[in-house]
């Protein structure tokens, strides 16, 4: 096939921009944690912050602004920043934030998360916190990028270029960067044993591996796929660290297969969108080990009595989800607080496979662009 | 008609519960606020709240747990305290907050809404914080609940029992228990100058007379009903104070027309669920005048130009939106922060004869309990 043109090159041989840079993850979170994870010698090392230790150690709360998939990736370390380094984190959408008047001081830190680093809204919520004394953290993907120059300090994720407008190797990055952070302060802090700190670090050094290993599933959520490419609307479920991957599964299905999915906190189904459950509904449910697990296994249990379809994603080797869910993707044991890491790919490859089936156009769907650079 | 039977007597010539719960919300607001909105003397006396001001007055942040419509409650006081009071509020889904291990400590006020005073993820969450010092202040409406109990202190919302399971005048009337506290803490701190805060005083008081003016789109409410009961999605839009009526109104339509209907902040569309738009979505705008209005117009146009359907919630006497939209539906003119009280009389209704047009059990929908004592 000497007909090659330069998009197929660039493609690498994927169909879509998407599903190489969904395949790309494994490299692209190591090369974010390259240089900065130092697991023999027990460091993270991370200048924008080692530079500014201070202003972490002192911050009474975090706030982390951003937009879309970014505020996803900011959910998810709200529960790693509150579990590791035990300091209060507020996530607010950044569009929101910059229209109030908020409850911001010198003493507190902002994270603004952007992949372009061009986000319009997320931009003037940096300028607002800047105005009122805060100090403000980037976390961007392109280098040299308008929110890159304009925050005090920061530090690039190295996902590489992003051009699927459907998120997916920026947000697994993003969750790396913040990750490393987060080790980072509750060494300092003290607010992790030893053991622990290190065991996470060896963890993270494996996701790449794990990524790798649960790509594997492909070919299986493409079967999965198939079956529900029809469907006209999903729920998504997690609880605890993967609640937000849940919130991503279901925007990225949204985003570029024109379903209308939407996530939750598994245990908020009660309170009201268990209403929506009959045999139409497809639900996808994170059902890993130890992210409460028994209770995740009674919220399936309830969506089965009401017929719903379930997809869980479960531990390797899951006994019990198995026997009552419809379909089950397996993905490596990891620890709890990265597994979002792990339980966020194959929600991406179900909602690039549903796409493809109904024909849209998965790297430029209709209606978004890729840098919201408008407010 | 000398055959009415019990039931029909209890729902005082209104065919549903809920219908009559919606419709008694005048008197539900005044009958939370009475003996504790002095407007003459320009006091707010609650006697849970004075008897711990101290509590109040050092509390560096306030916690919101609840669930489903209480949660939406806790959202929008959020945006109250916040602005009144300068005091920073994190809200959680009482699931949540439980299971991990929140940070939280004896400088932390804890804010527990819950309409039965029964649920039990809320119950869960407040024995957690108290176990770790916090002060407990609960938000109930049925007299001597669990959690009116266990709380250190509280202040009842009087909406009267509720029997419809969609919840709305307790809705409502916590909306107005937690901006009287906001109001009191304002006035105590003096982040609210003296005069703004006495207007606010003087508006709070006239909500159910404008909530009774409101209540006179019935009809035509009814009329949209029609047009759109066959829709299989909705999207709910609103910004600041309105962006948690936006979450609320699509409870609504989900709880009982199982009709798929999410909300979201307006300006997040453009990351994502702008995709979904297209001639078959119905899109309901909270676009009320000073809530960031010209904002909302663009993102009407947005929707627009996408061939969505528009259903906007606007101020009386509104131009700009009204040339946009598919329909208005007008509510009087209120301080911004009491806007919530009236835009979502509009959105109860829209869910109640969309229900019933849809021939669903509007009482007792289906999968749902009225107070959820489980897990």
């Amino acid at each position: 096939e000497l007909q090659l043109n330069l998009e197929q090159i660039e493609k690498g041989g994927y169909d879509h921009f998407m599903l190489k840079e969904i395949f790309e993850q494994p490299n692209a979170i190591r090369d974010t944690y390259r240089g900065r994870l130092l697991v023999n010698e027990a460091i993270v090392k991370m200048a924008g912050v080692e530079d500014n230790m201070k202003k972490f150690l002192n911050a009474e709360r975090i706030i982390v602004v951003a937009c879309g998939t970014s505020w996803h990736a900011g959910l998810v370390s709200e529960y790693i920043f509150e579990e590791f380094a035990r300091i209060p984190v507020e996530v607010e959408y950044a569009s929101e934030f910059r229209y109030r008047n908020p409850i911001i001081t010198e003493k507190d830190v902002v994270i603004a998360i952007s992949q372009s680093g061009e986000t319009a809204d997320t931009m003037a919520a940096i300028k607002l916190a800047k105005s009122k004394g805060a100090f403000v953290f980037g976390v961007c993907n392109v280098v040299g990028s308008s929110i890159s120059r304009e925050t005090d300090a920061g530090a690039y994720t190295h996902a590489g270029p992003e051009i699927g407008v459907a998120s997916t190797k920026a947000f697994t990055t993003q969750i790396t960067v913040l990750t490393l952070i987060a080790l980072r302060l509750a060494r300092a802090k003290g607010t992790m044993s030893s053991s622990d700190y290190r065991l996470h670090l060896q963890e993270l050094e494996l996701i790449p591996e794990k990524v790798e290993k649960t790509l594997l599933s492909d070919d299986h959520v493409k079967e999965i796929s198939a079956i529900y490419k029809d469907a006209t609307n999903f729920l998504y479920l997690g609880r605890g660290f993967n609640f937000p991957v849940a919130l991503e599964g279901a925007l990225k299905l949204k985003e570029i297969s024109y379903i209308h999915a939407e996530g939750y906190p598994a245990a908020e189904m009660k309170h009201g969108p268990i209403a929506l459950i009959d045999e139409q509904m497809p639900v996808v449910v994170i059902a890993t080990r130890k992210g409460h697990y028994e209770k995740v296994v009674s919220n399936i249990q309830e969506i089965k009595s009401r017929k719903g379809k379930i997809i869980a994603i479960v531990t390797e080797g899951d006994v019990s989800v198995k026997e009552l869910a419809d379909h089950v993707i397996e993905i490596p044991a990891s620890e709890e607080a990265l597994s979002p890491l792990l339980t966020t790919i194959p929600l991406q490859l179900l909602s690039y496979y549903i796409a493809v089936m109904r024909e849209c156009n998965v790297d430029q769907p209709r209606n978004l662009a890729k840098s919201v650079t408008v407010e």
